[in-house]
């Protein structure tokens, strides 16, 4: 369970009620999740989140399925278990198939690996990698 | 310095030396990293790890850029200073835009800031994400 | 579950069940908490851990509550369920308010963010900085 | 180095260098650091980085002192090194004492500790830990 | 509960069935466990996983009980909660005793509170470890 | 360089001189190395952490080159780049060989690229591993 209440709709202040209202319009969602209720307890940290995810997750420069690819791997190497959940799901919902993902799995299991490598031997950053 | 010390291609074992030349063809570069120089003080290692590299970051269901930014992103999480610089290097090499890079950079930020505050809050995992 | 057997006071041994008694009477609980009862398979483990605890969390240089919050913080980095857990509990006891815990929220969030984003840029240590 | 070319004062697009101008200001400092250099590589990052440091480091229901504290420490798990040598400044900017500093130190030592016994054991949470 | 389905023998293809025979021959287990069942969801990472499981785990130069007691510390600092109750329990079938578990849990405490402190002070290198 | 100044033998207070005396006479060697020379700004923790070490890491279940190999893995998972240069030489120290160093580094390989995939799955833990 959190560690703080999860606050629903019906118990929100109005500022929170104005955030849940937006994602659950956005995301044609019902209810918004258990991430939004947990962090309804800090009111100014979950409007600036919802803003970040709406303006950082949309497609642009790179597309939403790519960035929510990215953020499974990050989750996975933070070890949080409540986003690897939720971003499997919305990247699944952006349309990544089961080979996708299955060669997203390929490219974690592969960086793990090289950066536990790199980590192990401590190697030495080459010259031509050190002009940024 | 690396704890082990970096072969050379000269000093390198005829076994070494094929996965060298392997590497420098496929790559088009006069001289394989640091990473290999130093994992070739474990040839078995060595050879399964360039195996892998070549089979999972082909261009398949996910593009080759995309498998690089999901690469750099992890390598960032797990602190692999050398892994950022190289798989930066290789993400420029595949195309990698300075925009696209500020926008990897931009999910980076909010992953980890979300993981942060969802492994602080402990939020429990809504059911609909538990059908696997 | 845990790896190991919980250990209650009553299967005890007398070395275990005298620390079991310290902790229950420093604290003013009437039952020791899951983390004791498994590391209570390393007798001389929960000795020394312990005996750091009191010494440590006491307030001297730094309020005992300020302790608390470093201690959430390193947990959720750490990714340690039972630990922020306990000491979100530890510090709401020494009293910590739902608007204390909001702003050490926003500070967990933003340091995960910026550490992302210095180890995704590889930022060189300014020399102003590098003065021991 | 960094991965990305460090952007000075003279070279800064106009938008760079108002958010320059602010952190020189408000830190009373002849140019900006390292990660501000960097980040600006990514200029609409860079201004909401700022703008969330100068919003969450205010004292408040914590003083800016603990908020360096939690930084440093948060910094040190994700083994940042960038961030522990500039935000071990910003404490001893901010009054950080010696003797703070070694108790600092122990309560990091300590809960690093703890952490890794708590996941190794994997302990599970008390029903006591579980009202949120 | 897994983002993918667990996939149990008799739903599987036969390529996936080998696995899973030669896992249940070479283990002398009824079943396989549940990281086989969710992997079967990426079947060319799952028959990688698994030679090199059965290449690497096998005694060496290094006893195979070592090379668990390896796994377990590495899976409790990635706070993979799966990897530290199926190699505490691979460690237990390989001969790990109580006493031996302690011991390695006292390793684990120091290895991470030293590792905290030196990346809290940011040690430099001496030269004498500098020599790979 | 270190974010505290590094304390030679000739400038420490009497009880930081002991525990280096201490530490040159057990080692053998004339100097004691950065890592006791940072810590000696904290030196209650200085006192404990050596202390700790001198009972921790003696041959008793497990034997001293094991204990080496397990830190060696810790400190690559934790990225802790003076760690992983030390006690890789102290583990040279105790007898490690070339082929043994390279039999840990193939079951660090293994283990983060499971841990990854295991954190990345989600992977629920069978019954017969949740009896402790």
């Amino acid at each position: 369970m959190a560690t703080v209440p999860l606050i629903d709709h019906a118990n929100a202040s109005p500022a929170v009620r104005a955030v849940y209202d937006d994602i659950k319009q956005l995301r044609g969602v019902a209810d918004v999740n258990n991430f939004w209720k947990s962090l309804a307890n800090a009111p100014a940290q979950l409007e600036q989140v919802w803003s970040e995810v709406k303006s950082v997750m949309q497609p642009g420069e790179l597309d939403a399925l790519t960035k929510e690819l990215v953020y499974i791997a990050v989750s996975a190497a933070n070890s949080c278990t409540y986003c690897v959940h939720s971003h499997t799901a919305a990247a699944r919902a952006k349309g990544m198939t089961p080979a996708q993902h299955a060669e997203l799995l390929a490219v974690i299991a592969l960086a793990n690996r090289t950066n536990a490598l790199a980590n192990s031997l401590q190697v030495p950053v080459d010259p031509q990698f050190q002009a940024g």
